[in-house]
């Protein structure tokens, strides 16, 4: 396998460099072939590194910043005042070719702000997106985008936003031609603003996606799509008003477990069975964020990810490193949208 | 008791007419002061008062019509055509002041311009809202609006939902002084988009309201705001999207019961906890979304709703109907958004 290099910055996300540590660890054992750069302060990195073993350490090297992007600066001011911080440096590593993508638990909005500064947009792609994949009631995960990377979008940004995801879930997802559907309020012709009208048109007469018109929010997780697309404000709400429902949810089962004694006698059975749940309902999992469109691979971590959380997002990086994915929607993106 | 009289739209539902018979018998004995006026076709009309004991049988009376307006049928057609559909006819009773309110389980799209039209929206309301009652993590209920009365809203639409949600919940929901939040894709104030943020600056400046600021889509259910305001196509989407998963972690947590010989012989136990569970989850008890801010009483029962389902709706419409809610918001609007 060839060297994959990852740029890690640790510092931005709200629990802590160290919560890096572990999924580093696991990271560097499981793929030999993976190299991490930490961007962080000297003091961080050091700390990060004598948590690691010590046979993996020749897997690590340190990018030393001075500063950081904490998670209440504005994005403005974060890319005018803090090119030496350890997410600008882990995006300038990327854009010069000295790793080939990067990762970063810190402010969302500084992240796709510099991102898109240093990086780029793709030929043919006007936004960036935030893309995640999602839990259904069948056996396969769906894509949603735009998670927020632009509140306001029109219509061929929608249909950019479909080829994106299209792409990443013929690769990453292995699905050979995935459907694709456009959210809106009714799965009807007339329904939607008309932006969302606009975009169904230019979806339907896009010869290269499998598009199979509107879909409604409580389809996102029915199994029968493979890529939902709609702006950014929707789906940054349809994926949280989704977290706090599924929280919920498990807690009231959690809670019923307590309530009865009988109940009270079967939570030790019940207990890894609800374990069970989690793991396939686990947020962690969904963790790694990319931020698609861009020159180069971004992926951003949960703020509040746990360790587990950022493994997953690491594999997210190695997954689309290996798979070339920006190539792969320069591609798509020159086949369906540019040679027209 | 003061008698209370609802129309109820028995015919445009997707399950049919029937599914209205029992919630119809268990209303009538319930509420003996309150008397329904079957808007229907002859023989729908007939065929549901068989089905309901005759001793209650004094408490119906019916309102025979020739049209019904399928699920299908758009708004603009249903508006010039079905005047004398059972939809139209439950809204000119009440408009009349033959009913004091009326249910439908019809066409969504269609109820809400004919009850726009028919009943017209109370001074200082440019549109009406269609409004649910959600379970939240805490023990109370939160209040969304507008799940899809209008797609593009602005500033001005979004405080005058405020003040209407607030006075919902602080009629129905028996909440003192109701906590109002704006949806939005971050708390910070420098997150939304111009609709949003011209919004919360009205929020801001309206002494009739503890308007707390932002909210993200997991603070919904989250149970600390007492009314979460969006326009029409997020708040659909919020919805629905919730319903999916919360549809998803069910299934998964059934199929878990089965997956192994433990669970399985478990499972005898859990479904009542199950069964409990879905009680407090069941979307049943949140039908009933409230069209508000027009001049009468409009109760939206989902297309597709149970028979006890229905029996909520009506429920809610009794509700509405003895604490007079549009007379309570029709004075709180003009205290807060005319006099000044």
């Amino acid at each position: 396998m060839t060297k994959v290099i990852i740029a890690l910055d640790i510092m931005g996300g709200d629990r802590g460099p160290h919560v890096f540590s572990s999924a580093v660890t696991k990271i560097l054992s499981e793929f030999p072939f993976v190299h991490i750069v930490l961007c962080a302060t000297e003091s961080s990195a050091n700390d990060l590194i004598t948590k690691v073993p010590s046979h993996l350490r020749a897997q690590l090297s340190v990018e030393a910043c001075e500063q950081v992007v904490d998670m209440q600066m504005k994005p403005a001011f974060a890319l005018r005042k803090m090119k030496n911080s350890s997410m600008r440096r882990a995006l300038d590593l990327v854009n010069n070719q000295l790793a080939h993508g990067c990762v970063s638990s810190g402010n969302t909005g500084a992240l796709m702000a510099m991102a898109n500064y240093v990086l780029k947009t793709l030929n043919g792609i006007s936004r960036p997106a935030l893309v995640s994949s999602l839990p259904t009631r069948k056996d396969k995960k769906v894509l949603l985008l735009d998670l927020g990377a632009s509140i306001n979008c029109d219509a061929e940004n929608l249909l950019q936003y479909a080829v994106m995801g299209s792409v990443l879930q013929q690769s990453c997802g292995e699905v050979d031609s995935p459907k694709v559907a456009l959210l809106n309020v009714g799965e009807e012709d007339i329904k939607g603003n008309s932006v969302i009208k606009h975009a169904d048109a230019l979806l339907k007469e896009c010869a290269g996606l499998d598009y199979i018109g509107y879909v409604e929010g409580d389809d996102i997780f029915a199994g029968e799509v493979d890529v939902v697309v709609t702006d950014g404000f929707t789906g940054n709400i349809a994926l949280k008003a989704s977290e706090g429902i599924a929280k919920l949810v498990i807690e009231e089962i959690k809670s019923l477990t307590k309530e009865t004694f009988v109940a009270r006698c079967l939570s030790k059975f019940m207990l890894p069975l609800l374990k069970n749940l989690y793991q396939r309902m686990n947020p962690d999992q969904y963790n790694g964020a990319s931020l698609i469109g861009l020159r180069g691979i971004v992926i951003k971590s949960h703020g509040n990810a746990s360790a587990e959380a950022c493994y997953y997002a690491l594999k997210q990086a190695i997954s689309e490193i290996n798979l070339s994915v920006p190539d792969r929607i320069r591609t798509k993106i020159e086949k369906e949208l540019l040679e027209h």
